[in-house]
């Protein structure tokens, strides 16, 4: 069995790996779609997003299979449930640059609206972040993955600042009310991806916790 | 085994409708609390979400306590999986509660102001989607949960006329814009819990699909 099983387990990182991939493209993509008003880049991302639902269901699967098949326990056990909220995750991110991907299209056709934003700043944070949390979950590195969830206030703190900026620019330019609620709406997305992250980060974090408590030297009782 | 297992999983379905209870509640006050814009309730709200942590902690810890205890398969390991993600939904679903009622705190501070939208349909048609997807779940009933995922459309399109009726207030009253975007975020929360209700539904649909497929009387080749 355990020759199969660590075999199983390996081909579910490949899987989870090729999702991260094809979520961080996404999401990659739906940034600069905004960023360069790309339509074309953002009409990409809403067609590829049905890679990654189906990755999604894939991984869930073998999730099943390897529940199912090896009635692991202990880490492995963990390991296994932690990849499975992990690709939950992933695919909301993916519907997250979907979103963001969906608001380039909506802005391409109005007059464009100024803010003093700095929302590469925000967006890069978020695919770090998300970047940072994958990195954690495959070398389950905990210090890593705290530092995921330090850096998710920073994120909170930019949509704030976003909607400070939104409120002045309506209340200057009425008339664009508009395009800045859609850039709104894009910080919060933003700020949504980044939330992810940080689920993603905390299963690392409780995952690597949880065996660090089972191994504990006292026995308990029970 | 199975008569402790049988035990094990009416535990877990004890604590989910615990946890299911909770969030129906709070999901209630937050939004009586933006109508009576009745700050103690909202605050209320505030200091109970600590409890829905916690027994979302407590249904991960009993779900993983029985697929390493029992090892179940087939129908029994697909319940399990389905309440570890729906117990994710729940907790979130707890937290759009938590943004609610904060945005009823920021709107106590504010002039009022007035859109035509019909607030309490929106809240009433999410909220009993929750309902009803808890019931698909526990009553393991797939029409119903297929009710939930159609009805989700509708609170989307509820969403998108907030959104146009929140634009056109701004325009006409621009020095409201505070009180407006705060509404247009509860009605994004509300589609939220919406979407959240429709994952869950998706699980009952999914887990007992995924039994009727096994179950078919054609065997399989593999």
């Amino acid at each position: 069995m355990t020759i199969h099983f660590i075999k199983e387990v390996n081909l579910l990182k490949d899987m989870i790996l090729e999702l991260s991939g094809r979520v961080e493209d996404q999401l990659g993509r739906a940034v600069r779609s905004v960023m360069n008003r790309d339509v074309s880049a953002a009409q990409q991302v809403l067609e590829d997003d049905h890679a990654i639902d189906q990755n999604e269901v894939d991984v869930e699967e073998e999730c099943l299979k390897i529940l199912a098949l090896y009635q692991p326990v202990a880490h492995d056990l963990r390991f296994i449930i932690a990849v499975l909220k992990i690709n939950n995750d992933l695919e909301r991110i993916g519907d997250l640059a979907v979103n963001i991907a969906e608001r380039t299209l909506f802005l391409s056709s109005l007059p464009t609206a100024t803010t003093s934003f700095d929302f590469p700043a925000m967006a890069m944070k978020s695919q770090m972040m998300v970047r940072q949390s994958l990195d954690a979950l495959l070398r389950q590195d905990i210090d890593l993955a705290i530092r995921v969830r330090e850096a998710d206030d920073e994120v909170d703190e930019m949509n704030r600042e976003m909607y400070e900026q939104i409120k002045q620019g309506i209340r200057k330019e009425p008339d664009r009310v508009d395009a800045l609620i859609h850039l709104l709406s894009i910080s919060r997305h933003l700020e949504r991806v980044a939330d992810h992250a940080t689920n993603i980060a905390e299963d690392v974090i409780y995952m690597i916790k949880g065996e660090i408590v089972r191994h504990r030297p006292e026995p308990r009782l029970e």
